[in-house]
């Protein structure tokens, strides 16, 4: 088909683990990745874009240093440029990123959960 | 509260009009705009931007010259940069809008759901 719209369902369908985005689309230089977490991500920032989280099914919450935010399913929330953040899902919670292309998901924190950047689904 | 989620059900209550978009938030440059669609858009495309369409509820088509799309709840379709297309939506449908700020929903076509731009809710 020559225009096919892209499924979040479908599309989370194909994979299962967690804190590793999957590009789904690109408008002009921004991508959108879907991403299934659960647990506690690391302390990060993006210093040069912001960033958006728009909750597809589940709950979770973006700890700040002076605060936090709980974003449930049809919600969504922008984390401002270099605000540091650590987002957190006590159960599995199934997330649509969207920032330009080439962020990386740890920022310049040093993690094991880097996660492989620009991989698509 | 310092951090606020955004709800789309909260922000598309607070509106019945359609062809008229409503920001609700902004990721760098861009813009995230709910909208309520119904009925035939006019032709038009954006010459300088792509455009995302994340259809929050209901169903909708859009028609391009060579083919038509229809991106139903929890789906999403980009067009890209100078297509020409037109929305259409035979119930009422909620939408989620993203695309650079200032970009006109008409596009440069003449029309009367030419709609107020940069309007926030």
């Amino acid at each position: 088909m020559k225009y096919e719209s892209i499924s979040f369902t479908d599309k989370f369908s194909k994979f299962s683990d967690h804190w590793a985005p999957r590009v789904i689309a690109e408008m002009n230089d921004y991508q959108f990745k879907l991403v299934k977490i659960k647990g506690e991500f690391v302390w990060h920032d993006h210093k040069d874009t912001d960033e958006v989280f728009l909750v597809v099914s589940g709950d979770m919450e973006i700890e700040f240093r002076d605060g936090k935010v709980k974003i449930s399913e049809g919600e969504m929330f922008v984390v401002k440029k270099g605000l540091e953040h650590r987002p957190v899902a006590h159960d599995e919670c199934s997330v649509l990123l969207i920032e330009p292309r080439g962020v990386v998901n740890t920022g310049e924190a040093d993690s094991s959960l880097k996660a492989e950047n620009d991989k698509w689904i």
